[in-house]
């Protein structure tokens, strides 16, 4: 008769058989993420997209996933699979197999679509975002796989193929097809295209992922530039444009449009719990940055609500009468801002948009074009869900510090098309290969080799967890 | 015994006599004009300058002026000479022989420093500002005294060498040496730069020249641009400029820096009538600019009140982010922007600048940074000066249409330094070559070779009717 502690023992032996296998297979593991990193995957290089898709469909077909294909088109095709394990719940992982382009060469000091090892680290666009996190996970599923010959619990994978140009495919499915999505969907909990480790080296899961609306406000206010001596009767685009952004919020960083707060989600007594541990670096931010203190003179917790919790309006650019070229004694004619602004539940693209609008109406900017595609809302999944814990035991038996939990991840991503179509599931980002410096977007984008290896364990550390 | 008509017959008979030797003289006046303008004389070009110089010091002692130099070795040199007639008035004829570049040569469908006659004008750079309208009045007391032997009153020349690029030598001499500059400015009436015709042909007086003050203003907020994921916690330089831009002005159009008005003249009666009677073509503007209204809608005096009595504040470029690369999603950390204050009397540019700072700092934009070199004020001269009556009789004898008033010149220029030294100097700005469309500082720098002549002919008849 077998107890309680035997199974679990069993347990324990079958994941760490299955780790020694990953230290056995690394070389080789690496080997593989640097052939699916040398395919160009970026938007407009359809054989780049193809050859990763190729690769990806191979394997899944390998792991018996049964692997299919949606889009293709006017989009990057989405990937997926699945194979289930009676009885046991099922793990959905999103990932992206699409990159940014690499950008002039110049930035970078290694070569951007060959994946190179060095200091501890592997470089290479594609590497943590998102194709090194999306080959980890699948490469735990093999290893189970090749030890053990079955799961411990069900698996679904979708590999978004134009998540860094929105997510065209998944968006098309949603609005087309939102059984179909549903069905790809169908899982007890989705694990978010990447997580990472805090500089202590402990990992992080982040229960959720923000969403921004970026704005762009144009004012044309005449047909051409005038001699500034006509200042006193000719319309300005620039002071239209800079009262208009003055409308939008306040001194002390109020956001003055109508409604906006409406729907803000109060802080749950969990929020602020995770929130007054979560380990901010505000003094190396500061001393970063050079600044003697953070917007409103915000520290500790107060700063980390107002980041976490508060929805905030972000002005990326201003631009009128070309002074760059030199100072010109003009009226403007044109004037114009990029703005973005961070949504936090319940708050919805769509609904601030409107208000916006409304708002530029009501306050006498009528003349403001406003021009914007609003998608979206933040996802955010409740810090004191259950799976906290079984990450937190899944953690535990890959990394020498325990799991930090954090409210949100700070960017933004498509995973409210999922919501969309499955309100109730649970999405998390955790179970990656990134580290805070892993360069995203940038020419030093990089993972550590320990933190590839580790994304490896958690993801098959947490397959064990979730089939308990 | 001789009449009082019998004198005024006599002058009048004179008068036409120099005329007509004008008429008789202009090919050759016009081929002077030419030489004068073949000459670079463009800040930097010292070649171009010290040639013109040369001829006009040449001709100024030709015609026995004395001429003297003032300045030379940082600032191009301040000419000027004088000639005097005893029991008579002196008119003082303040011109510049510096142009402004002449910008990219694809610009120009004629050679920039070759005169072109066609279509009834002349066109190149200098023929109207200013060296076409500093000639012609040596033309005229050059015809005067060919026919006459003797000038009808004192005549005064002051030749600016770089009045386009801040007229340093006059600048220094009003500050290191006021008694000379005295000196040369003795005189009953000051005869400014240009003057010009309105569309319907009239010659137009303006009383006065306007100083405008240019401010930057920079906001620094940290070290580096960040992600806009950072702008809930991060200082936005594009949000500081457009506060502080914002508290400058309301959208009424109203200066809200304290103090602002508190120097502004009232409008006399004598002002309001010349307002009322004043031409301003409204109609072409708001045509021409495809706008449907003024600012405020103003329309009649009330616009021409806001135009000519108002001072006003005017953004003339905004930049942050560099947008124009493409968007960035980011928190930018700096932002400019360009600025300027159009003064009226008694505004002087150096109070309004400390008024402007104190604002800043006192509304909380104290890290607004505040770049300016405040000189000067606005000059003018009573609408109902004895002289306005002396240029309209002047006016008669040569144009077909009368004279029409205006209150001031919309632009600026250095007359306040001759105002500092001698506050109670008339200056008028009349007796020119230009026309509303004569492009100052344009690659279509042109005036009608009428209006050349009768500005000849009007200097002509200004010096008869001074000297009665």
């Amino acid at each position: 008769m077998r107890t309680i502690s035997m199974i679990l023992m069993k347990e324990r032996t079958s994941m760490e058989q299955v780790f020694q296998y990953v230290d056995q297979m690394f070389e080789q593991y690496v080997k593989e993420v640097a052939t699916l990193c040398s395919f160009r995957s970026v938007k407009g290089d359809n054989a780049g997209l193809q050859a990763c898709r190729n690769l990806l469909k191979k394997k899944l077909d390998a792991l018996g996933f049964c692997p299919g294909e949606y889009g293709g088109m006017q989009e990057a095709a989405l990937l997926h699979g699945y194979r289930g394990v009676a009885g046991k719940k099922t793990l959905l992982f999103y990932n992206h197999y699409d990159v940014v382009p690499e950008g002039p060469s110049s930035a970078w000091t290694t070569s951007p679509f060959e994946i190179v090892s060095e200091n501890g680290r592997l470089w290479g666009r594609g590497i943590s975002d998102n194709k090194g996190a999306l080959l980890a996970r699948l490469q735990a599923v093999e290893a189970i796989l090749a030890v053990k010959g079955e799961l411990p619990t069900g698996v679904a994978f979708l590999f978004d193929g134009d998540e860094e140009t929105g997510s065209a495919a998944i968006s098309r499915m949603a609005e087309e097809e939102p059984g179909a999505l549903r069905a790809l969907t169908d899982a007890d909990l989705c694990i978010w295209e990447n997580g990472r480790t805090l500089p202590d080296g402990s990992p992080e899961a982040a229960f959720g992922v923000r969403s921004t609306l970026t704005v762009e406000l144009k004012v044309k206010t005449s047909n051409g530039d005038e001699h500034g001596r006509m200042g006193a009767e000719l319309p300005n685009a620039a002071w239209r444009l800079s009262w208009a952004l003055a409308s939008l919020k306040d001194m002390n960083e109020r956001v003055l449009i109508d409604g906006f707060y409406d729907d803000v989600l109060p802080a749950t007594n969990a929020d602020l719990e995770v929130l007054s541990q979560y380990p901010y670096d505000q003094e190396g931010m500061l001393a970063r940055k050079e600044i003697p203190e953070f917007l409103l003179g915000l520290r500790d917790l107060e700063l980390k609500k107002k980041i976490f919790l508060q929805p905030s309006l972000n002005i990326n650019g201003l631009e009128s009468g070309e002074p760059w070229k030199g100072f010109r004694n003009i009226v403007p004619h044109t004037a114009s801002a990029r703005i973005s602004i961070i949504l936090v539940p319940q708050q919805h693209a769509e609904d601030i948009l409107r208000k916006l609008k409304r708002h530029l109406s009501k306050k006498g900017f009528g003349d403001v074009e406003v021009i914007a595609d609003p998608n979206g809302f933040p996802v955010r999944t409740p810090v004191d869900t259950p799976w906290r814990t079984v990450l937190t035991r899944a953690a535990a038996a890959v990394y020498e510090r325990p799991l930090t939990a954090s409210i949100t991840q700070l960017g933004s991503g498509p995973a409210y098309l999922l919501r969309t179509v499955r309100p109730e599931l649970p999405i998390v980002c955790a179970c990656g290969v990134a580290a805070l410096d892993s360069g995203h977007h940038s020419a030093k984008e990089n993972v550590l080799l320990e933190n590839y290896k580790n994304g490896i364990k958690f993801t098959i550390a947490m397959l064990y967890e979730a089939g308990k």
